[in-house]
């Protein structure tokens, strides 16, 4: 069949909207017409080129919402009609990290899926009989997708594609690091750094685990505005701070967080945050992506007393397990995800998404096809 | 009253072993006749001078057990006759530390202890009116010593005095370690970096929990038959490792360390320790003590991917409650304490212990007063 899509043919050029080959799903694959797609940095980090294990031609997109239209051989749970989000950490709860309890790295099919192929070793996408790449095992930027199974959430048929595709990344990856990775307690004190699209989801987290003092650290003032509308309820702007960043933070928390979690991928912020995590107990969670080879450090004085030095990918969540738990959420009220959703935008202008991510301008933009 | 007591009269030289006035016990304080106390590595660190918060002239020591001889007015839970190890980490069971369930590291006395003074803020050591202070709260290189109520735990007076010191710090601090900080479960693989005494207790902890394989690392190929005799299962000399340390032990543990242990006060080791550890479940629990001012560092990469990265106080053990578990285990045979005792010296001698320490042949030296 022939599918409208997004591709990335080089590093640092903009997407071309074409149409590409897909071929059906084979055994274990789901093929699913995207509804919904948000545009996040990741897709950004790889399309510039400053992602190493970059390769092209691709089509990115990892934030998807759609319906099952075909299933291959040998799935069982799941049937046209159904929606799902896809998911780039699967869950097949086989292998020793799905069996595992405190972890939700499932490895089944890390190599091929880093390869940009199917788990077979081959691609669905092709232009002209040449394949095109799959990416992080989702491609949501072409209106029709193949996907194995084991990495498709089956959501609410009643929730709304373009806003619950959010929950394909950004929603999950905040929301889990509080309750998977963290497992943050009612009452708590934390300080969230980077107020943009995951940091605003920790904060309603936190929120929404009843947390005592939600401080939220921004160089920007504006986003006061975004972290009190999620559940913030101090703001901190390191540039507005006489003296030292930790040692206020510290005290504004009457001794450190009991968590804290670093949302930018700034190898010095994340410093900050583990040494404002209290003495004796606290624990700091990294969740931005620093760039290609730097590196974190510490006195381990930091650590000998008490404080922990944590990271989370996708939150800790476990996709087909509990994606549709925060889609349910979303549907009873329990968080917000509409204000984040920043802007929404044909796939013919899905460059424009990219343009807006730069500007500073979105918080989340979505494309609708 | 006149106790015989080892005095450090100033940084970098031998103890002087004299007469010292040591006046009775104060509201909450306890009179210790010590009956041994072991030579710790950190008694060396302060009385070489590299302790940037080393206070002179001051009685050292700290791993010590004895009886108690006198309780001072408010004494409840102690009575003369009493057999004690004291504390360096007190429990006081009231402050918010000791009511966290995180943590080990009592606050009551931090701040008068770290001036070498009883909580009232004075000392009960001195020569010729002129005050010694005391150390870590303990000084159990005096033959009586006064130590504060919450600082004692009170064990089995069977227990024999010149190997239940050796709880006071070093076997708890490695036992602890392993079942309170990284509360290791039975079938788990670890790697215990340093085979000194803490290691060795580490080892030890590994084999009562039921780890599966217990990896000691050590330059000192005449450490491999002492890790076995505590429990160790696989012995790796880093300088006979063709390539990458880490790799390695990677390979060696199938994938990476569930726990793995650093015990030596090395930052380059404690980033081997940290990325030994592995993907999505491995804890690095750091226990060694770094020189001041030096730092760890590791690519983010390395925790965002599921590692994390912890530290430990004594044992992470709550020493009123738990240290009298660890003498009962002793007495039970559940855990070895005899062979780590190479070297017993009346007090006369304990400069000759300092000797043993640094020319490495003793694990743990104890005075016998």
């Amino acid at each position: 069949m022939k599918t409208r899509a997004a591709v990335a043919i080089q590093a640092g050029k903009p997407l071309e909207i074409m149409d590409v080959d897909l071929e059906g799903p084979r055994d274990g694959e789901v093929l699913v017409e995207i509804m919904a797609t948000g545009i996040c940095h990741t897709d950004e980090f790889t399309l510039s080129g400053a992602d190493p294990e970059g390769m092209f031609p691709a089509i990115l997109g990892h934030e998807g919402a759609g319906i099952v239209r075909e299933v291959g051989k040998g799935v069982t749970s799941l049937q046209a009609g159904d929606h799902v989000i896809p998911l780039y950490t699967p869950e097949c709860r086989e292998c020793d990290y799905c069996l595992h309890p405190k972890t939700n790295l499932c490895q089944a099919i890390r190599t091929t899926q880093g390869q940009g192929v199917m788990p077979d070793g081959t691609s669905r996408f092709s232009i002209k009989g040449k394949p095109v790449l799959h990416y992080m095992g989702t491609s949501t930027f072409s209106n029709f997708t193949v996907v194995p199974e084991i990495a498709l959430a089956k959501v609410n048929k009643a929730a709304p594609f373009d806003k619950i595709c959010y929950i394909g990344c950004g929603v999950t990856t905040g929301i889990g690091a509080v309750i998977n990775t963290a497992k943050a307690e009612p009452g708590c004190n934390a300080v969230v750094f980077g107020l943009g699209g995951i940091g605003l989801n920790v904060i309603q987290g936190l929120r929404m685990i009843g947390a005592n003092m939600i401080v939220g650290v921004d160089m920007n003032n504006s986003k006061k505005e975004w972290g009190e509308k999620f559940g913030m309820t101090h703001f901190v702007n390191p540039s507005e701070v006489d003296g030292d960043l930790v040692g206020h933070l510290v005290e504004l928390t009457n001794g450190g967080a009991d968590y804290s979690f670093e949302c930018i991928g700034n190898t010095t912020v994340m410093r900050q945050a583990l040494e404002c995590a209290h003495k004796g107990w606290g624990e700091s969670i990294i969740i931005g992506v620093a760039g290609a080879g730097q590196e974190i450090s510490t006195r381990p004085f930091q650590l000998v007393t008490g404080r922990s030095w944590r990271g989370t990918a996708f939150g800790g969540a476990r996709g087909r397990t509990d994606v549709p738990k925060i889609v349910d959420w979303y549907m009873q009220g329990k968080i917000d995800i509409d204000p984040l959703i920043t802007h929404t935008l044909p796939l013919e202008d899905i460059n424009k998404g990219f343009d807006l991510m730069h500007a500073g301008e979105s918080i989340r933009s979505v494309v609708i096809y």
